[in-house]
């Protein structure tokens, strides 16, 4: 199956067109971000929080604090929603109803899997070093033991998930396309920029991400 | 008051010195934003969409069309977390468990108010134009009737709001200091690039973006 099945939680019901639901796109949309929102029923209400994620074959990961409360309610079992943003242009259109964005975001649902076997957590925390800079790993001190107590790990089944995508120009009413006012697309990117040396950094010691 | 009110939902558990309640910073780290993300309780559980947001003065406005089920669930009264994300910088330690990410994020709890008053509902729509490119209000076709029934625009008082921010180098444990791997901080950047003219430019107009 190269697609994700559709279900009564991921079936798209406004702009049908903008659904993705092909596994390679959805993945390379996951693994491009650094960051997600995970949301929840917490137990003050509905709570949402950034986090960092990271995806291997079938799973998207998130990582915290054992004390964090989010993560309480998803361990207690409470379902959740995982959305992955990416923001790819202003769209500006002749009328002001008609501007939109160019974007890509993907929405998995269900409940979390606590990572608690200690290889796999440790196998799973390489993933996301890796996945931030290629090569890491072995070059940093990896996680003790106390630290891997005080942190969890999580997994989210990418197994209700559903994309949608917005690309190109504004669609206008065909009756204002004479209007003299500029149209087009902003184009919009998340930029690293050079990397910063820590001030504490040892002599000789020089960047070398890739 | 220069500062929001802690509440139960809004106290920092964790990182308490992260904490911002300035209503001047949570302010600007709200507009800088082109989009939030918008949680509640949906009728399968809880869910959490991207949306554009705009402010004016202590409310955050998001809007959509009437059909929107996430919508549909805030309108019915359900509680809501609103949370606006920056990703300024990956934090590159000399221990894997010390990595981090340099951020901004704000998270706003509570009802939304429909916004109804046709005046109220245009005035508000012309500011989120007016945010994306200012002036431009003046030159698109305004909503029209249909237009203004097909959306719904709803506000989120800004009562319940906590921020947090991380900014700088790396934290590492005092003997991971003489680890000779490179350690920093990569700065990140949402930029925008050179406007794409829309093929169906009338002769003669230029862009004009500020």
């Amino acid at each position: 199956m190269s697609e994700y099945a559709v279900t009564p939680r991921t079936k798209l019901k406004r702009a049908p067109k903008r659904g993705v639901y092909d596994k390679a796109q959805v993945h390379a949309m996951i693994d491009e971000a650094y960051f997600c929102h995970v949301a929840t029923i917490g137990k003050n209400g509905p709570i949402v929080q950034p986090t960092t994620h990271w995806r291997q074959e079938e799973e998207i990961f998130i990582h915290g604090s054992n004390r964090n409360g989010l993560f309480q309610s998803l361990i207690a079992g409470e379902e959740c929603c995982i959305t992955v943003t990416h923001l790819d242009g202003l769209v500006m259109a002749r009328s002001a109803m008609h501007h939109s964005a160019n974007y890509r975001s993907v929405m998995v649902y269900g409940k979390v899997r606590v990572v608690d076997d200690e290889d796999e957590k440790m196998d799973s925390l390489k993933w996301l070093v890796e996945k931030i800079a290629p090569g890491r790993w072995d070059e940093v001190r990896g996680p003790n033991k106390k630290e891997m107590k005080a942190t969890m790990v999580l997994a989210l089944k990418l197994e209700e998930v559903s994309a949608k995508v917005r690309t190109g120009n504004p669609i206008d009413d065909e009756e204002d396309y004479d209007i003299p006012v500029w149209a087009g697309v902003v184009p919009m990117e998340v930029v690293k920029h050079d990397p910063i040396d820590d001030d504490r950094l040892i002599n000789g010691v020089t960047c070398n991400l890739r």
